[in-house]
């Protein structure tokens, strides 16, 4: 157990740097591989515990206490047992005065109790001062020591010396604390590892519910009615055609939705004359979940770029390449080139390929560390004004290459349009709207009302 | 406005948290937009104003006090007024004494001032503790709570404990700190938002320039020539065949231009014979925009490749396919294949595609967070290892493609040289001399130099 | 000297923001680069140095004293010396007494001494407040003013207040200080400027051994027997058809090998009956470099997706194509479309193109600033559900394509077989374990040992 091979960040390879005493509470899962974990970086850990023999579970190297005795031997304790058992530590408060006690649990549900489990240990023993730590860290990866997702550990307290000596822990055992001040701040860091990507539920369930419906539109539109009425059998269109009729739309609708709510949120504010009131909740919530939205239409428009690019290599479009070369031989006959045709196909090639280009630049400046390396300035520029730039584009792509299909009536099928036609809706209109918007005349208002200025002072609450 | 749903990294949903006092010096936009998002925190706010009379415009829950009342209440004062009305304050400097103050202020210009607003601050009141923070975030943000760009704060300070205080209330309200260091750096900090990509300038207008020649350049070779001479109307190849020897040009001579001051950089430091002499102007400005021109080559390396591979899509080289397809057939031969030419196809695709694979490699190494986990030995093997190897693969990539025309006299439309001769003429000129720099005989001296060594001290300075 | 116009993170362009004085001891490379860009920065720098006589190597503006002159005019001291002459600080105990001392030696090995140097220099002068610094970061970097790798500068110390005036100096210079904690953290801090790509050495080795085996296979089979048997010179092979071939295998060989470690725990732990045990050696290693492994294998998947998309503007394709196409048309005669063979290229191509999608959403997550933004539950779901469905995708994938081969004797050149069967070995083994491994009857005991339970509490150690 010495050799610690595995574990790159090792700080302490050789036993000689000893580092001071640390008291865990608590023998569960998480507290023995907190406590391996911290005899590897070369602490001495002292177990509290109900029954003070040793189990074979824990570190060969440490020790088992009772609870009094092992809070005696350290500054630090770990508090790695159940808040519904914290009151068994009021007991100890006379010992535990002036010790710093780390919280270290987790609840089962978003803010299930009224306040954090850190600020009722807090509560309990007014002289301690607890901090809160390593909650967010796998009780797995400890052990395991394949700690290749986020090494960073949300720390809290209103000591800073407390708060330093718990940060130092935290380093010594290859893990990066990141201070979040007071312990106000528990509560949400104690909520964090509870989250399973809850900016992306409404933005993934929208493209869920939109791609089924768009998918068995464009079923019955060209497998079902080609079926039914022309007896052809294009049931093989499931696998490539479908989805790349599918891909194209939604990443235009949903490029449109991200730039809509801004939209909305500017006739509010001209029609109120104000922005010291709220917008809706819904518009509100819409706003906040612009970027989930952004980075899942530049998903599904890569998964367009890549079905159109391999258009080539499937087996149907080579037939149907050679059926028309042949049928051109056959007849003797070479037909000269369409330059209407040409330029019509290069034109949304190119704009295609530029606003896929600029809608990838949108989404390496959302990338984190990116984003945080520009002004809000520069962000502001690159969101707002290259954004807009990419949905032109991508709707005069969708307007070039569909355009033809509006006024040809074998495009309604069954009296229905055509997908491309939906998938062109939201966006014009988005962009009829923003045009109107940049008109001087209703510009200024808006740029007044945005820099405080209220038309009707009296609105405002 | 209690029920803060849009808001999610609200810390203190439920306002049993409170937490201290803080007062805010002026009711403008931007104190206006702080104190509603300090009430939200749990933060009392109270207003220090010249009017005490409660306007509408002001959070419901904040106070409003005259100066000298309201300063009185809170520890931390957060000074949002404008510069030249800080003198005002200096009859309240009894008050302010020991009290954390808190500029926020920005500048219409870069260096508008010969000191920083803050240390200006710092000079009128010198018994105050004066923090830079909040500078960077702007109010339209606080106010909506879409804070999607960077939610760094950058905090300057001499007092460490009084930096501690406004880097609490900045983690309170859902931002994130980011220390700077003492008062010295709020220059900085206050040039910060007035920037706009000034790393990226030179870079930008350089290929705008750059593009526009090359594309006119083009045109007149491959349309109006063609037009001229051979009355073809090829005017859609503006869309598609024109960008794509542009971009590929573009990328090539961007390339080769990050990697052209390194090597002047070595023949003066040679001709010098130290290193301790600055380089001129022009060399130090170069190489601080390497790692810019290096995305925009990595652009244009980008579209070219979309750019190409959407060709068999093109219904004019659709045409020419079938064109060349049906004269064999009407001939009633089919060509052997030629060896060479699937050589040459084959290799020049393959050296592209090793060439791009690395150069996408280059920038990915280059986002911030990829360059912080690298070490300094490893950052300079990929960049200057794998970058001179993804520039030997671009050129003999473009070599091989475009080699056969240099000797062609039909290449030579007007007497001037095919694009593709022009953009090889700086990256082989580099490669030759890094070429002749890596030789021993060479490279010994330079290295020596770049250790510290000089061969004739007296010329240092 | 004074103009400083390359250095935008230059924080004092106006020397009036005079700073306190830093004492430096040595002139050599480091030094004098430090002290450059200190008096840039506004700091007075005095050198300790042995001959006091002013070098003309040495900043204008710094003055030269002897070691103990220089020590008593500056609280921080920068001992820009090499370990083996620390002794002689020793005479100057008493003066070194209370100042702050900033290490910033390397070495030449990792691990050449027993403690750090840091260590070793806080032990000759126990006075002192030694803090580890700046040894990431390369004097050539500091001299150029070309920092454009990472900014950070590692930062150790067992005295706060020394640590912070330390960092104070690293802001000041335009670095980024990262506090490591304490004196403890010296040695890693020294041995990681001595790293170049620790974790992925094995990753490479392996890839390289791997694509050098599959190359030279495929060459025999592809290139070498249709030359000897069909007299067919397919030479050109080796451009493009053969590293599409390797570069599929590898992809999928190697993603397979990303999830093979973890389906041997689960074994080795439900075989054990306990998580407590440590796993061998060389699966803790390979546990340990998975992310490498993972991200070699998508820069395979990216170059093969490449490879594939070229295909169509290769000459032996096109010559194919059209040969096809005319002994059609000189047959008079059109092959209808086969739909066995539409929807076997369809499908092949879809699942290749979700796979690769799939592989892209793993690579973004696993940067460095996505995977710090996610919680540990966020990033077990991405890598584990997204990186399973990826590979069944891309093992389906490669059967859709390459499975007709497995009965035909025709691909069974030399008797030796292709090498799509060769790639499917380990996915195709890796997926039928974990789908035996995710029956409840297995994955309940996995479930509770992972989370503590023990079957055999006397095994453990």
């Amino acid at each position: 157990m010495n050799k610690n091979s595995s574990n790159i960040m090792a700080l302490a390879p050789n036993t000689s740097n000893k580092r001071e005493t640390v008291c865990i509470f608590g023998t569960g899962d998480f507290g023995r591989a907190l406590g391996h974990k911290m005899i590897q970086s070369g602490y001495s850990v002292v177990y509290g515990s109900r029954s003070t023999q040793i189990s074979n579970l824990i570190p060969k190297d440490a020790e088992v206490l009772s609870h009094a005795e092992a809070a005696q031997k350290a500054d630090v304790i770990i508090i790695a047992i159940q808040r519904q058992h914290y009151n068994f530590l009021t007991p100890l408060a006379e010992i535990l005065h002036g010790k710093v006690l780390v919280d270290i649990s987790n609840n089962l549900k978003l803010n299930q109790y009224p306040e954090s489990n850190a600020e009722y240990l807090a509560q309990l023993l007014p002289g301690s001062r607890v901090v809160k730590a390593f909650n967010t860290v796998s009780a797995w990866a400890l052990q395991s020591g394949t700690l290749d997702a986020s090494r960073q550990v949300f720390v809290c307290g209103d000591d800073v010396d407390a708060k330093q000596m718990v940060m130092n822990i935290v380093r010594a055992v290859g893990l990066t604390p990141l201070d979040k001040g007071t312990l106000l701040a528990a509560q949400e860091i104690e909520n964090y590892p509870l989250q399973l990507f809850p900016m992306w539920k409404f933005p993934i369930f929208l493209s869920l519910g939109l791609t089924t419906f768009f998918f068995f539109y464009c079923l019955a539109l060209d497998v079902i009615y080609t079926y039914i009425y022309e007896k052809n059998n294009f049931s093989f269109f499931i696998a490539i055609t479908i989805p790349n009729q599918v891909c194209p739309a939604m990443a235009l609708i949903l490029l449109a939705l991200v730039y809509l709510p801004g939209i909305f949120a500017a006739i509010i504010q001209l029609y109120r004359g104000t922005k010291y009131r709220r917008f809706p909740d819904w518009l509100d919530k819409w706003m906040l979940c612009r970027k989930q939205l952004g980075l899942i239409a530049l998903a599904f428009a890569s998964l367009h770029v890549v079905f159109s690019l391999v258009t080539p290599m499937r087996a149907f479009s080579k037939w149907r390449t050679s059926k028309g070369i042949i049928s051109q031989a056959l007849n003797n006959k070479t037909e000269p080139l369409d330059h209407t045709d040409a330029w019509m196909s290069d034109s949304y090639l190119a704009l295609g390929i530029l606003g896929f280009f600029l809608f990838v630049l949108l989404g390496i400046t959302s990338l984190p560390s990116v984003s945080n390396s520009v002004n809000w300035r520069e962000f502001r520029f690159v969101q707002s004004k290259l954004g807009y730039l990419a949905l032109i584009f991508c709707t005069a792509h969708t307007l070039v290459y569909g355009g033809k299909w509006f006024l040809s009536p074998s495009a309604y099928k069954w009296y229905l349009p055509n997908i491309y036609m939906l998938s062109l809706v939201i966006p014009c209109a988005v962009l009829v709207v923003k045009f109107v918007l940049i008109f001087p005349c209703i510009d200024k208002p808006l740029t007044q009302i945005r820099q405080g200025w209220e038309r009707n002072p009296k609105h405002s609450e």
